[in-house]
């Protein structure tokens, strides 16, 4: 195989591995609206890394011990009792080599009546590290879009940063 | 070109089918809205296999004509023409050779004055196989997220499935 | 390296060219609701080529000095002023060369009072270019899903597309 050939097939390799690393942050994202509304606390709290942080503004964890409290917790237990689906849209997505940060609208709709309530919207910002198990969720930040600025400068970074790294 | 060379391209082009599987897959699922919305119902039941099963708690349809029906029918009909969107949300993908499986929130969104309903948000269940013509869909469960344990069965096995196979 | 060999390598280049297409389209249109609801005029309209067309139904815009204008604007600016979420469901893509065509749910959600109104829920079509600078939109169209024959034949040729291209 030629000088040529390698470098293309290198080159081939990383783009695959990018491609890859987008899947896998679908996943991992994806994954922790079905497994809250299950209540199944640990998988919820596994996207995490072990110090990995959940800010979603009616609170704030710190480690998945504390996560999954959260989803263990009265208030949660409440809501999906009730019966409701954490929504998360498809993000926007920024990979730097072992870091990422992902965009994306969450929908919290919630069972009432004949009808569901759309309860709370919220922008979204989910910052990731590789690891050695894959990838993880390092922070988290939740922000009600009610018009409240600090919501829309975290949507606003989500896709500068866009700009930036992606041209 | 070397035994190791070779090894690293038949891996990539392994990685590089993988991914052009969740593609099939999520283009697979984000036709059913658009073709059930323009009441297209042979589109739509040409997605499942030719004795896949439709069960939406509403009611539950076997094989692409019995789904075509439903498609045609007066209840979906007056549904699409009061204005309809049957949105589904980025799924959790797992993949098996040539099985997978697809978790994901749906919404059923109708025109209401000014303003649209929230009227139907289930948890769903996508089974696919792997055919001659491409991923189908051999079996798809809906439940409403009204606090049933059974969705929430649902969306948990989804995720946990997800757990076991990839880790 | 035979030519079987080489063939292989070809063919699998093309293929992760197509993946990365389906990744690049995904993020631009995943990238504009956080643009719009920040309030990022030029970031969102630089999504679409100089002299792309938005047609929002409500409006019509063409080239990027009068979209940015549009989220400049009264209307829009009174609308996130209030909260707003413009939300983009996962697209359904038909990829041909250097155009390509997606079709997708978007769902307009807005602040009111301690829950979210769905505002605006339309079928929205985009047409794409692969330019120097990357793929940008040559038309979007938005149209709301109130039972208009024009929403739903928008989402009819968006599937139908891809049935005849991808078969």
């Amino acid at each position: 195989m030629d000088d040529e050939l390698l470098a293309r097939f290198d080159s081939l390799e990383r783009r695959v591995r990018e491609l890859e690393d987008h899947v896998a942050l679908y996943q991992l994202m994806m994954g922790y609206g079905p497994a809250v509304d299950a209540g199944e606390s640990e998988l919820a709290a596994a996207r995490w890394t072990p110090s990995g942080v959940y800010d979603a503004q009616v609170g704030a964890w710190e480690g998945r011990e504390a996560i999954a409290g959260m989803v263990e917790g009265e208030m949660h237990q409440s809501i999906i009792r009730g019966g409701s689906a954490h929504v998360t849209a498809m993000p926007y997505v920024v990979i730097d080599g072992d870091r990422a940060v992902a965009t994306a609208y969450a929908q919290l709709c919630r069972a009432a009546g004949d009808d569901f309530r759309l309860w709370r919207v919220t922008a979204t910002r989910w910052e990731f590290a590789r690891t050695v198990d894959g990838w993880r969720v390092q922070r988290r930040v939740n922000r009600l879009l009610d018009g409240d600025p600090e919501a829309q400068a975290l949507l606003r970074e989500g896709v500068t940063e866009g700009r930036t790294r992606n041209g």
